[in-house]
């Protein structure tokens, strides 16, 4: 058995068998388990998890303990597949996204990489507020997709006018997504310590970057068609519950920040990643390194009275610790971008309750030829 | 009866009446028409344009001339109602939203109170692409709805750090938005002569913008939370078919544009805007003198292969002609910003067929004070 996928994780997804309708399952071991055959309840007789995290978090606890106690003797015989056996679907319709920008050391080696002059690598706000942008939800794809090399403009540095082409700088950006189960009207912010009211789970990100198309785009407005193009995510969300046994202080945020932003408990996690590229791992990035915790991310992002809903979405931005094999993007290991044919797979396990580990499957994408 | 409402306009819109279930209605003079009433139609017995909209032109072809023959004896004895007696919703469900920044003039405005030493005020690739950024979708707003001052994180000139509290600098950006009705696979780009077959409509946009959160937070990301608190649009989508007779050149294009940006017929659009603000007129932005045209704008946002969907919306960016009374922005007027109780107004009207006009009715938001 699986022990990454034992009763400490059960995280949510969608799968389909013999192109079934997709529904929603867990996994336990290395079998998926159908929710709705084992808890005779329809709300998981859905095609996205959507219905069931619109239901609130004393629902999610009381779905957990029931699934921990109907596997508890083993595997049900009914409802029950082999993963290798079934198509995993995107586990959830994804509202608005929103990318963050919450590593210090990723924000820092980007800094010295484009602003070399400065003293300090990280820009004035940085440490006062947790940096992000809105993406494209559209293009978020699960694990697994091909991903075509996007065409767009870009200038070479020695040219006066762009030209336009398929990228020849493909990095990709290493991240977790959090994902709001319950949103927040409009106009009434959520509170750093109603964090837990609202998050559902917790997902591998990979945030595709043509570099060369985002350099040229994105000043002043932020980046655009540079990560439009893609965003691969794990097919299975990862329970908050699954993770209380991660948590762990974040690191010290000096200067303190402003009374919105302040944790009442710890809210980093200590969850370990890796970059696997053509079959070798070139990078583990540590995400107990983050500076800025999810509770902040939602907390600063609905402080304008913005609302979430159901199904939103939002990632950390690129993960990287202070050396080098730890860095979530090609751009700061500086030994190139990426090839047609490469596969990049990204993976992750944390502390499980009861000394175990928990894992997050992964986040597979592979390269293929532009399109002309 | 209200001229700009005739057959030669026939905007689609939601609406209910004494609490009923919204369905789809088309405006007439200043009648709301029932469109399953009329047409016998399944399709509009919905609270969304969503369903309409995803069958196609061939379908909104069909059914405008349906209504206009329908309507060509008068208004019908059932399924009507003055327009003042119903409540208008949010005509469609939000997908991905995205504004542009196509104004030369107001472009230009910015550069030059933002980079004063500059000698052109345009930065290096506002002629060779439409820069865009996405947007938050949720916070989309229907005309009527109060806007809540949003709270913020802002740093005045003189201090060190930043402050929390309510904008101080809140103002409004004059826009037009497309609506997508038939979106593209992931992959396959929308070319720029079959813009038509994907744009569905038109509406009044106005980007509410809270300058000094803004300020703080755009670097290098672009804007976030200074925009993401509320967008107002029109309740009524003014049908491209309707807009035939309002094609204009664009601006000449100097330098040329990249091939997949080249337009083939004229996609400028001859629609005159005003700004009311507290009952008077202050502006009259003209969008006929916008640079990027929306056909443009909406195959430079799926030249990279991301996938649009029904109800995508995309907004031109603020509205500034030539001329002091022409800006689409308060920070471009330079006389103040939005106070409580301020309501603003946007509306406009453009050449319709057989000499007429058509109106877009309006874009309407009070300010009320921020929430402690």
């Amino acid at each position: 058995m699986n022990e990454l996928f034992g009763l400490t994780n059960l995280p949510y997804g969608v799968y389909s068998v013999d192109g079934s309708t997709p529904r929603v399952a867990t996994r336990y071991g290395d079998h998926v388990v159908d929710l709705a055959t084992l808890l005779g309840d329809d709300t998981f007789d859905a095609p996205t998890l959507n219905p069931f995290m619109a239901q609130g978090k004393a629902r999610w606890d009381e779905v957990r303990t029931a699934i921990v106690a109907a596997l508890s003797d083993g595997l049900p015989t009914e409802g029950v597949h082999p993963v290798a056996d079934v198509v995993l679907h995107l586990p959830f319709e994804v509202a608005d996204y929103v990318d963050f920008y919450a590593s210090e050391h990723h924000a820092s080696n980007l800094g010295r990489l484009f602003r070399p002059d400065n003293p300090d690598p990280l820009l004035p706000n940085w440490r006062h507020l947790p940096v992000s942008y809105t993406g494209r939800a559209s293009s978020v794809v699960v694990s697994g997709t091909d991903i075509v090399r996007p065409c767009g403009q870009r200038k070479p540095v020695d040219a006066d006018v762009p030209v336009f082409g398929p990228s020849v700088r493909l990095d990709i950006e290493a991240e977790l997504g959090f994902v709001v189960g319950v949103g927040n009207a409009m106009g009434t912010p959520i509170a750093v310590e109603d964090a837990e009211q609202h998050l559902f789970g917790a997902i591998l990100f990979n945030d595709w970057s043509a570099r060369d198309i985002q350099a040229w785009e994105y000043v002043p407005l932020g980046p655009h068609l540079g990560k439009s193009f893609a965003s691969t995510i794990s097919p299975w969300v990862v329970p908050m519950a699954a993770l209380e046994a991660a948590r762990v202080d974040t690191p010290t945020q000096d200067p303190a920040v402003l009374p919105y932003l302040a944790l009442e408990r710890p809210w980093g996690l200590d969850i370990d990643l890796e970059v696997e590229w053509n079959g070798e791992v070139v990078s583990r990035p540590p995400y107990a390194s983050m500076y800025w915790s999810p509770a902040q991310m939602l907390a600063h992002l609905t402080v304008n009275g913005a609302p979430t809903r159901t199904g939103d979405l939002f990632a950390s931005g690129t993960i990287s610790g202070p050396e080098p094999d730890q860095v979530g993007s090609f751009i700061e290991r500086g030994q190139g971008f990426l090839e047609d044919d490469d596969v990049v797979v990204l993976r992750a396990t944390a502390p499980g309750a009861n000394d175990t580990r928990i894992g997050f499957g992964e986040a597979r994408g592979r390269i293929t030829k532009a399109r002309s």
